[in-house]
């Protein structure tokens, strides 16, 4: 029974030691996230250049991760629900490192659009939609951290709130591209990196099922309404047309 | 000696029924992409509806393939070699799944474009490449079965040439944007579906990597040379100013 109790609690202290990490690589890709975003609203090349070093930093956080979750389930053979935060741990560890790639990915783009024409107020929207990705990819965490379904499914709700910015932002450029052909390079950029970015909140997202998952160990059935910008490039051509 | 003889067969029964389901999954998520641009190709719409409904039936695989390899790995206990493969066909399924997204994506674009003018050769392009990549994917999945590192490091290598396709076609279609503003809206669907191709390469690099990791105990340590796109639309822009 003690020897139980032992095991147990070794679980624990391996898996807080394992979340730890997890909160570790969050800060990181949020970090990484803005300052991406700032790089590409102050022109600034240098701080690009960090983010995309430090992706590096990300990673390796994410190979160890992996690693220590694999460790834990050799070393603590967990069942049921232990096992299957484990596995949580594991794919929420996968989720971040996708969102310090469009992070790294954005302050690439950054470098690039910096040689060329600013669009008008482009920058400032990206870098408030960051802002607002970063808020939910925060939330996701807590959520986990604290095992509140109730707050992950907030998180689910709000990801519409960026899929709405995205497409709005997606018309924008689109009507920079139809004023001047001499924009469409650059709106391509701007269209790649608003999509990326509406990428973190689906990966926000599906930290949030994943929080779901755990405290009520089932998916959440409905369907988010997803367009993904088909729609509101449905809506540019109808009025192109 | 016999008992644990009998408990290393379990495992090895168990997983064999999980990989068969991976390669079903895998045959799915083939030809979702393949239908999908041929839906693009012949303007198919009902061809394009029922790619979409059946990626439903691809999600669920997953859902089973993940619950499969927990119960395997709660019941079994595997450690060393025979954990990382289990935590390997967890990735291989998750890969698989992005991939039956990227494919319903296509299906849905397929739609909206084939209520406007066709950008001459667009679509041909579109499933040469698409047709490429699902057999570096079949190969990705074929390297796994047979642990065979060589076809997956040749995986790898082959993903650089469906880069290279995305490359070519972002420039294409960028000249038609730029040629004509009426084409942009088309255009900016065809380099999405373009870049989610790409993706799916990406994704059987990711499946060649495991297979490497698998058989070679350490992830592939030089980075593939990897552009996607910035530097064809930097290519673009200087021929553009």
């Amino acid at each position: 029974m003690n020897s139980e109790k032992h095991i147990v609690s070794a679980f624990d202290r391996d898996l807080e030691a394992v979340q730890a990490l997890v909160m570790k690589m969050g800060g990181l890709v949020e970090a990484a996230m803005l300052d991406a975003a700032q790089a590409l609203d102050t022109r600034d090349e240098e701080l690009a250049a960090r983010v995309r070093q430090d992706d590096k930093a990300i990673d390796a956080l994410e190979e160890q991760i992996q690693q220590e979750c694999a460790r834990l389930i050799a070393l603590r053979g967990p069942t049921a629900s232990d096992l299957r935060t484990v596995l949580s741990v594991m794919r929420i560890a996968a989720n971040l490192e996708r969102c310090g790639d469009y992070a790294k990915n954005l302050a690439k783009r950054s470098v690039v659009l910096s040689q060329m024409s600013p669009i008008d107020g482009a920058a400032g929207s990206i870098r408030r939609m960051a802002r607002s990705v970063v808020i939910l990819l925060k939330d996701a965490l807590d959520a986990y951290i604290a095992r509140d379904a109730r707050m992950a499914a907030d998180v689910r709700l709000r990801d519409h709130e960026v899929d709405q910015m995205y497409n709005a932002l997606f018309r924008e450029f689109l009507t920079h591209m139809l004023e001047d052909a001499r924009n469409i390079t650059a709106c391509m950029h701007l269209h790649f990196i608003a999509k990326n970015i509406e990428r973190v909140g689906d990966h926000a997202t599906a930290i949030a099922e994943q929080v779901i998952y755990l405290v009520e160990g089932r998916m959440p059935e409905d369907e988010r309404p997803k367009e993904s910008g088909i729609s509101a490039l449905s809506a540019a051509s109808i009025r192109q047309e």
